[in-house]
This record gives structure tokens, C-alpha cells and sequence, in this order.
């Protein structure tokens, strides 16, 4: 299953920045995008996911799963953010075993969602 | 739409619990049940949010639309939290307008994550 990476490219991660200043967030997806992202995964910039205290922040999601969000990363983080991610991919109901995540995974979650999934109304009653 | 409101009913918000005592994130789910919960939003418990050093928790979700995750709730925080719920059921894109959130919503994000949408298949090519 392809499964979704979304990097939030605006995030200041609490910086100062000068004007024209690449932005923290934008820096760890620009190294994400440098090194060789795995098949199954598409990475998607996105401007805020509402973690500014707790930047830079990805979040990983594939319909029918849980989603994550994990936070207080850095461009230096972006081989382990791809290690996760195609971990997350290869698994078939997207829940990788605690061990096999990357330390970042670990300690660093924000946050995860249930799957979503749709309300299926009752079928009509037999008259 | 019907939106599912996700509520963390494992969360110990941090706290020493006697044995057997209601945990923080259960009271929040039974301060939400005991109030006029409105039609558009489902109430379900789920066993944590891995929001855990900013519980309590909740997240809300819909098919299509952005999820919310917000903490540092209390069962004080329930009628606040099906406020925020009904509007984000209300609004016909998800999207509240930010002077019409709830402050908890406001002020106490710890992430959103953007719709999930199927990665559709390119058509073939015609011959």
C-alpha cells in the first residue's frame, strides 16, 4: 500500500528566523526528498500541522489505518523519518512492531488517530 | 456528516492512580456521555492517543476531511469538547472558522493531519 508522509514545511521549530530564511521544517524536507524515499511512500509537503510547539513534525497516514505524528525533529532526523515511514508502508495493517521503529517513532509521538473509516448505514430492513 | 469524536480513555494525564481509581481520560469520556451529545458526532473510546505527557486527549476525524488532535483536557474541558465537535460536524468542510473554536481548541492543539484520499490510479493509456 502507498502510504503518505506529510512534512510540515512551514515549521520554525520555536527559531527566530532571518527574513528569506529556509525554515526548519522546509530543511527537513528538502533532506527528506535527498535521500533515495522507499517505494509505497509518497512524501507530501503540508503548510502546518498545528504541532508548532513540538517542531518540525511529520505525520504518516494510509487509508484504513492509524495515523502518527511525531514532532521535535530536525533535517538531521530524515534517514530515520524514511526508515519509519517505509516500515509503516511494508506493514500490512500499517502497526509496526515496537521494536522495529526507529527510536525517533518511539519517544518522540505526538500523537495517533484510529482509523477513519466510514459510517456504512444499516441496510433497509426485509419488509 | 457524522464525525467521530475519539476520546483517550487510558490517560492518566500524568497522575499517580490508586488501584482501581477512574482514570483522568475515563472521566473525560463519561463527563462527554453525560452531556446532550449532538447528532453528527459519534463518541468513541479508544485505549490512547499516544498523546500521553499531554493528556488528556482527543481527536477528531471524518472521511475527507483534516483530523484534529487536542490535550491537556480535563473532564471540566467536556462540554467545550462537544462544542468543538459539533461544529467541526457542522461546518461542511471541517474547517471551523478560528473565532468560532472553542479556546481549547484554540490554544490547546497538539496536531491535525490532512484528509486522507486514495491514491487513485491513473487511467490507461488509451492504444
Amino acid at each position: 500500500m502507498t502510504v503518505t508522509l506529510h512534512v510540515c514545511i512551514t515549521c520554525r521549530a520555536g527559531q527566530e528566523l532571518r527574513e528569506g530564511e529556509t525554515t526548519p521544517g522546509a530543511r527537513l524536507h528538502a533532506a527528506i526528498l535527498g535521500l533515495s524515499v522507499p517505494k509505497g511512500v509518497e512524501v507530501v509537503p503540508v503548510e502546518c500541522l498545528s504541532a508548532c510547539s513540538q517542531g518540525c513534525s511529520v505525520a504518516l497516514s494510509a487509508p484504513g489505518r492509524w495515523s502518527y505524528v511525531y514532532g521535535r525533529l530536525s533535517d538531521a532526523n530524515a534517514g530515520d523519518v524514511i526508515t519509519g515511514a517505509a516500515a509503516y508502508a511494508a506493514a500490512p495493517d500499517g502497526i509496526v512492531p515496537w521494536r522495529r521503529r526507529p527510536e525517533i517513532f518511539r519517544k518522540q509521538s505526538l500523537a495517533r488517530i484510529p482509523p477513519i473509516t466510514p459510517l456504512i448505514a444499516a441496510p433497509e430492513a426485509a419488509e
